[in-house]
């Protein structure tokens, strides 16, 4: 067999992530609170259960005045009800009183007749409309009821669950503190951004591409900068991750052929080191898993692409847990047609990048993979992956496939 | 007629937003430049144009040897080719250079053989299958020609299109600086979140929430307070809020029957004042759109739903206009059936507030306006919006629909 420096086995994504996780101690995350007006996009950190009633207190929906509904009946255009509409604080039989959108009920009243539905006269007002009790009126804790769950622990905190902390009398919330993760790029290739690279050397993009991805899900990269290919050198990077971090990310020094530079450095630092190495999973095979004291080290490929889906099938539902999330936070997808067949390998599970439009009222899902597979403007050109599983050879063209959207979907003519 | 204090007539969404546009000067955004690693999410200021090919060289896209693809014609698993392993810079006739992925190709090879593809022996190597020229290359400029506009200005910045700006070179880039927009709340009912309410108080919930609103589609918001029901206050804080800032959203102060005093304020300060006011929008039917001295602002309602449903109808468009962005940012979309009929009023275009569930591969709508139509919850329970144009009456329970998102779809048992 050729395969001399191949990986023996490549193991099943399922299988991958199980064997991690079984060998990871993800804690609690540690809580800090913050201004509401700090906190979007911040994760929740534990449930918030309602301390009062909302509405505090019966109030009106509508701009109208308040009356008994009793006095209303039988009222109609033709035959219009008549009330005297007074200043007080409370409401008699027969007396109406002006009131606005989200003003308390006076007491006495206990509906609300929409201005439209009136006419006032020199020296009174005149219903149309039979009213019946709590007619236009928001009730007392209609929205939210005292010792009601309104949010849970591992929400991500959008406008409208500020607004209803807001609403409560929160100004402030509890939100989980980021987790820290290092990025550590390793090549004896690369040369930092803004330097001049001699004529066989390439910019590192990786670090700067896994920092942002880390922050758009809600962690705080902490950049390693870039080890050259030597094992003492990534090792002694390594353990300054794992001293300041809850977690690391390498790129580079972990394909088929070469020597398992980050591999070897990360069995060297601790146990158990690596767990999984080699996956059914294209781009991405040199993907390696492993941990350190407990904390996750996650060993990516140097191609930018196989780096991004590594990041999306290990990182991005680690990161969620370590936010305190149930469950890895879903981006949105779309059904689509497949406009070209795309051939994948039986038992490898493939991320073919597309590009999904809409045309008149249909989602067309172009693949985007022409140029260079491992080309990072696939990414760039692209909007979405579909994921073909390890029993499917393809996807045949005018297949409805699911795609998993990173970018925008733009209409076209 | 007793609709006496009622819009006289309400303006369709399509001509409001034309209106309010005419009247409007929106300005080429400000530039700033800022390093890679602060850019995520932020908006590209012009177009980047590739000062050179991507990749830079020839280079190798496997792990293997670089050889001369004439000399394995013929090869195979029964008849492999030999080569002489070789250290030095050129590759001659039936020499092999070991490579990796990403290794320039070194001069006189033009292919390279996957190392699963070939056997070492003592002191040749054995290559098993024939090769055409190019082969397991990555040619130069075949993910990105030199002189190609790679990223078009307006891009909303991800990790990726950070990645291929660092893969060119670059270590900064030029986005658009933020537009500032001020908030104000009126309403003498409200209260500052942290405060103790009386007994008719409520709290201030959408001053966080349109704050947060600008941040999450990329402006800055400028917080102008409560302002109380006063002309004259009103007015104060909107001079202020020209002075510092792009544009004003302001909450409250625009229902039908009390009296406008935010519009009044407006027309106050200055000219072309409230160009549109009383909208065929439900909720949001009350809101208003001005502008003073081609700055736009926007009168949303008090009510919190109907401000957030403004807020998308108008504020949305006009940010990514001011970020310089050629359309408004869509928002991802699904198609639901509808799990319950919703009846809306002919001439009005209404946003149902629905949650999205995904129920095997079904996708459902479930309307979740049940409680207090203009309850905060309907939003915090909800994930998206079904938009119902004003030539139809509702839909029916079992329809297909088109489901705006704006949170996460879960799948349910």
């Amino acid at each position: 067999m050729a395969r001399l420096k191949g990986f023996q086995k490549l193991t099943l994504i399922d299988d991958a992530l199980q064997t991690w996780l079984n060998v990871l101690q993800v804690k609690k995350p540690r809580e800090v609170t913050m201004p509401l007006n700090e906190a979007l996009n911040r994760v929740l950190a534990s449930d918030v259960i309602a301390e009062e009633d909302l509405p505090r207190f019966y109030r009106s929906a509508v701009d109208g005045y308040a009356l008994k509904a009793e006095d209303t009946t039988g009222a109609s255009q033709f035959n219009p009800a008549t009330f005297q509409i007074i200043e007080s604080e409370e409401v008699d039989s027969k007396h109406a009183k002006q009131i606005w959108t989200g003003n308390p009920l006076p007491k006495g009243a206990d509906a609300v007749v929409m201005i439209e539905n009136t006419k006032k006269t020199e020296d009174a007002l005149e219903v149309w409309i039979q009213l019946a009790r709590g007619g236009n009126v928001s009730k007392k804790g209609e929205d939210v009821k005292k010792g009601e769950n309104i949010l849970k622990a591992g929400t991500r905190l959008k406008p409208y669950h500020l607004a209803l902390l807001a609403a409560m009398g929160n100004n402030e919330v509890k939100v989980v503190e980021k987790p820290r993760i290092a990025i550590l790029a390793t090549g004896n290739e690369l040369v930092e951004v803004g330097c001049q690279p001699s004529e066989n050397q390439i910019f590192d993009s990786n670090r700067v591409m896994l920092s942002t991805m880390c922050q758009e899900i809600g962690a705080e990269p902490v950049d390693l900068g870039i080890a050259k290919d030597d094992v003492a050198e990534i090792a002694e990077k390594l353990k300054i991750g794992m001293r300041k971090c809850d977690g690391v990310i390498t790129s580079g020094g972990t394909s088929v052929g070469r020597l398992d530079l980050v591999p070897d450095a990360v069995n060297q630092v601790g146990n158990p080191g690596v767990v999984v190495h080699g996956l059914a999973l294209r781009p991405a095979m040199p993907t390696a898993l492993a941990a350190l004291d407990g904390k996750p080290v996650m060993i990516l490929s140097g191609n930018p692409v196989a780096a991004i889906i590594g990041f999306e099938v290990f990182a991005r539902p680690l990161i969620c847990k370590m936010l305190g999330m149930a469950r890895e936070e879903p981006r949105p997808t779309v059904i689509a047609v497949m406009t070209r067949k795309v051939a994948t390998t039986l038992g490898r599970k493939t991320f073919v990048r597309v590009r999904v439009t809409q045309k008149n009222s249909a989602l067309l899902a172009e693949p985007v993979s022409a140029r260079g597979s491992g080309a990072i403007s696939t990414m760039t050109r692209g909007n979405g992956f579909v994921i073909i599983p390890e029993n499917r050879e393809g996807v045949t063209e005018g297949e409805l496939v699911t795609v998993r959207l990173f970018g925008n979907v733009e209409a076209v003519n």
